[in-house]
């Protein structure tokens, strides 16, 4: 067999597509590596239910105190929390970890909060912790905050976190869905 | 046409040199793949300026109230701010977006802060989030944090933001220029 | 020489050979390509200790005040830092930078915290920033964090950082071993 031009042609157009797939692909690889969805609820200490609370109220602008949210769409309150994690949206339901750190409320005429925090998974399917930060811009439906890394089954992972409101009750207990897409995975 | 070894060699060569090409080459490639520069205005209150302040002290160490910034360069004060972003240095240009978070005075004997926070953006040009954290050493002309995340437009970036004092007006009032430059764009 | 199907053959595996080494092997590289082991100490106020004090606790739950940690494993206490970091286990060597930032006691049944800070460093070998958050179960030998970005020297780096308490003494002095390991280094 001869090998002529049209061969040469076909040998350097498939070196290029295998090149092409070769290069990092980014831009267009928007599909998760790995996917989780759990669910974090929070008790928040309003002076009576010390024995239940899984967060405290532990800075507030001048004039408030550390048992009732403040005024303004609780603007200026911290709260650190210590949440069980569950699989389903029951919060009997046996933990699968802890959500911990803090949030923030951040806005004096809507319900915002800025979010640091880190999910600690000790199960028998995880074993690590998975960083997250991000503004909560909380009466959207959905919100995006970012996985910023992870250590142990979650080694250097990164991605996104859609947060979603699953319930609210009173100004005591909320219960989140997070659901937790790693675009990075290593 | 004969296929010789020359050609052989050049074909080999090519696919070298396409290959070395499809190499991640992050080293060497410190230009940035995404660029903005934007404003933000914070206004700390008081006491006296509700209406208008953007941010409060929430948290300062004993013996310091929370409309004062504390003595010893006010460490130990954590201030919970929502502060408009501009496009350029005017208070009263039409806002962009917000930034939200905290910032925490953390040395005894110079101006040093502590960052947490994001850009929530809500333009025509974007639509997002930028999630950055770092020091910041007040009293250098320009400092540098990370970007350690995004979403939106902003998916997935990393980067550096380099702040710098572009007003300080009393203990009221300041304004920072934000060099936003994306060095992971997704 | 004739180029016949057997050499196409060859020339095919050859192709593929190299652009799958070109493909991003993250999964499988996990060596550090920068790797730092430092000591920082944390001296908190306790009412006493103003001169010597680099900590201070500047938030609480209701009902406990700020010179004497909180009830309960220290639950809802913040603290802010601004401690020095050494190349040795001795609080008077020579500083190579400060570590800055906050602490949170998270647990009201055992000792966590969660960290978000940055180690600011100024020596000959080292100019920069790097930055840290995660979870801190502090009864644990060994503790991993997220190392989510650099600047300077450390231009964009992640990694994992590995702590362990070197030191406690009474509730007023810790010392942590930080051994930091750098896995995207650009």
């Amino acid at each position: 067999m001869k090998f002529g031009s049209s061969n040469i042609v076909l040998l350097l157009f498939f070196i290029f597509l295998s090149v092409s797939f070769a290069l990092p692909s980014k831009k267009f690889q928007h599909k998760p590596c790995k996917h989780l969805v759990l669910y974090f609820h929070d008790i928040i200490y309003n002076g009576k239910n010390a024995a239940n609370a899984t967060s405290a109220i532990v800075a507030a602008p001048e004039g408030a105190n550390r048992t009732i949210l403040a005024g303004q769409f609780h603007f200026g309150n911290v709260a650190v929390f210590d949440d069980p994690i569950t699989l389903d949206n029951n919060l009997h339901s046996p933990p699968v970890g802890r959500a911990q750190g803090l949030y923030i409320y951040d806005t004096k005429n809507t319900f915002t909060a800025w979010l640091g925090f880190s999910f600690v998974l000790n199960s028998t399917d995880y074993q690590g912790t998975i960083n997250f930060i991000g503004a909560d811009p909380l009466m959207n439906k959905t919100r995006d905050i970012s996985i910023v890394g992870g250590t142990g089954d979650f080694f250097m992972h990164r991605g996104i976190a859609t947060i979603m409101t699953d319930a609210f009750e009173g100004e005591v207990y909320f219960r989140l869905n997070v659901d937790i897409k790693f675009y990075e995975c290593w």
